[in-house]
């Protein structure tokens, strides 16, 4: 007689570490004789019946998928609305947990994924069917409430703080005579914890980058341009980073690229750091250039933190463990313990508490002058940036990264009609 | 009695390697007791009488500048003319090395600067000033003659093909419900080489970047967006790599930012993948993400190529030994001996080769669709980015890069009025 499998999915945009959840997640139910079936394409696989089976993979595969960036069985941006709204698509998420027996399901991503989660748990209950439903934390943003950070983050922290103090020796050694503003566009739709992190790559306020633009405190172009014109005169060039996110005064988002959205209802946006860039071109006549590294700074496995991916490990590992203790609804969240040295445990937070939330930055995060970080932000990203996580690296010169073979889990229902 | 200094010169855009030319410089001119000066950014720093005192940087600061990113002396785009039309600052040149009682002049650049270095070593003939002048390669282009490739090419090599291969997983990862095709933007103004050895992340024709865009070849955008659909139709997402200076048939690159040109001469050149991603968003429907990392791609020594920084000391070294063997108006280069085992060795060529020659890429380096690279390629370029280079990284979890105290030399001359 089966004992039940466990569902495991991803959700959203994948990180650098969201696999390294994933492999925690099934060497633990394989130390547990739990047998793990992947959702190809996250939600929508699990509505299709699009399952895979992750006993096909051998051990090695699943060592090497721990360092391997991207989403191993496909991810998706597909959002379930409410019970009432998306009824048929929550039913028909039921009925394939139950052909496949699943007693266990994991979905690993943002606060709509935790949304999501939680509505599967309370159909279960209303449907009697036996399901242990539990969140897993991930995303870049690290806007997810509860959590201290989020898996996902300290890698693409890493990637903006070490690009960003690379990029500005560059532009140290040749603004004499070529460019002397630099613009470097980070992710962030609605909080700037990716921007705030570049703020690492400096210790002092003349160390680039010398100003940080952040979606939690207005645009205001006057005030960055002076501000651009002072550092230049003063130190030579001026490293800017912007969030993706930051907006006027009134709320326009500074470069809304066409008004497009994805399918989560949010803006798509892009193009801060060229409309800047242009801005300051116009408006100070320096030579400018600009960086938009896009996903380059959510997939760089190749410079990940330790303490992110040990992180991301940790909650795969306790999201099974909450799971075979029947923890529903539950979400394994990282509590801070202490700052120096750090240090960090793994608790269980209500799904409720994380679902359709989303944590800005704080006040005291940001300098007086909105253009940087406090010494407090300073406490509190540094070590989530710490330690280089190991990678083989090939005689090719690339790092080594797996492609699982992603068996198939043979159909048992009538195709879905969504 | 002085036996002469050695005066040392960044010039154009810096590598992550550049640096270690320069330590590798210092170095072996200690070892034989030469006096290293510096031009404080490149030859404006010569002809301003800016120069700087490298015996006051401690030996620790020597060696970790061989893994410091950027120009440490700071670095310049300044292109001298012929000795006729520019001879007033040819004279001046001469002058301030004569003061400093100069005796060898390393000129670490690309070809303009081999141009340079030749010049001056003309005009001291004329003069009958005792004056050996050696060039020294540098070039993310990796576009000068005679050399098999050129110090800095390798790391941005090794950073473009990790970061596509990077990118593509997360790319494959979202492709059903997200971004279908991604473009990634490499520098490279006349020659696609950086575009080229991104096809080294990839094995299979199917395998990203499906699509590599070459100056090479002309850019014919009904043919683009057809491979294009015919990749999304069978892969389920394309990546494209698109070098910066892709052109129409008839000369016109794809995306000529205003027409600004920059000190040599060169139109300044950004914004092909924006393009490119209309163009295929337009003619496709797709959803279409970019990346244009600028100079992230051209400062990440935290991903350098060993090949790379070992043949960026190695001219280092043999330009301080070519020039007290007074081997005049030559410069180091690297000779590629077998490609499998790769092994290579440093001769000395003549300047005169070099000077303002400009290699491109083989057309028997293309693949026969134009949109990709061949297995001829691939044995050329894969050795390039073999091997990590060695980084001391911080417990704040950054590397650890040095910046010099750059102490200047008291002036003799007057100021120079040029």
């Amino acid at each position: 007689m089966s004992q039940g499998t466990l569902l495991y999915a991803q959700s959203g945009g994948v990180t650098a570490v969201i696999n390294a959840t994933a492999a925690a997640v099934i060497t633990e139910a394989r130390a547990k004789k739990i047998k793990v079936l992947a959702a190809r394409n996250g939600i929508l696989g699990a509505l299709r019946e699009e399952l895979i089976d992750t006993s096909k993979e051998a051990a090695a595969s699943i060592v090497a998928l721990a360092h391997t960036p991207g989403g191993a069985f496909g991810s998706c941006r597909y959002k379930l609305k409410s019970l009432e709204a998306d009824r048929a698509r929550y039913e028909r998420l039921l009925e394939v947990l139950r052909a496949h027996d699943v007693r266990w399901f994991l979905y690993n991503g943002g606060n709509d994924s935790a949304d999501t989660a939680l509505k599967v748990s309370q159909l279960a209950k209303e449907f009697g069917y036996p399901l242990t439903c539990v969140g897993v934390p991930k995303t870049i943003d690290n806007d997810l409430a509860v959590t201290d950070t989020c898996p996902g983050f300290g890698s693409a922290a890493k990637y903006t703080a070490v690009s960003v103090r690379e990029a500005a020796l560059d532009v140290a050694a040749m603004a004499e005579t070529s460019t002397r503003v630099f613009i470097y566009e980070a992710m962030g739709r609605h909080a700037g914890w990716l921007a705030a992190a570049a703020g690492l790559a400096g210790e002092n306020p003349d160390d680039a980058p010398q100003i940080i633009l952040l979606p939690e405190r207005a645009y205001d172009e006057a005030a960055f341009l002076t501000k651009v014109k002072q550092v230049v005169e003063k130190v030579g060039y001026c490293v800017v980073v912007a969030s993706e996110g930051i907006h006027t005064a009134d709320g326009r988002f500074v470069a809304d690229a066409g008004g497009a959205t994805d399918s989560f209802g949010h803006t798509q946006l892009g193009g801060v750091a060229s409309y800047l860039a242009g801005r300051v071109k116009a408006g100070l006549g320096y030579k400018v250039h600009w960086t938009l590294p896009d996903y380059l700074q959510r997939s760089a496995r190749h410079v990940a933190s330790k303490t992110d991916w040990e992180q991301a490990q940790a909650v795969g590992k306790a999201a099974v463990r909450f799971a075979l203790e029947g923890r529903n609804s539950v979400m394994p969240v990282i509590v801070r313990t202490s700052d120096a040295p750090y240090r960090w445990k793994i608790e269980a937070a209500p799904l409720s508490k994380v679902a359709n939330h989303e944590k800005k930055m704080p006040a005291g995060f940001i300098r007086k002058d909105g253009f940087g970080i406090s010494d407090k932000a300073r406490r509190y990203l540094q070590p989530l940036i710490r330690g280089e996580a190991p990678l083989p690296w090939g005689r090719d010169g690339l790092p080594k990264y797996v492609t699982l073979k992603n068996v198939a889990v043979a159909k048992k229902l009538p195709a879905w009609e969504g």
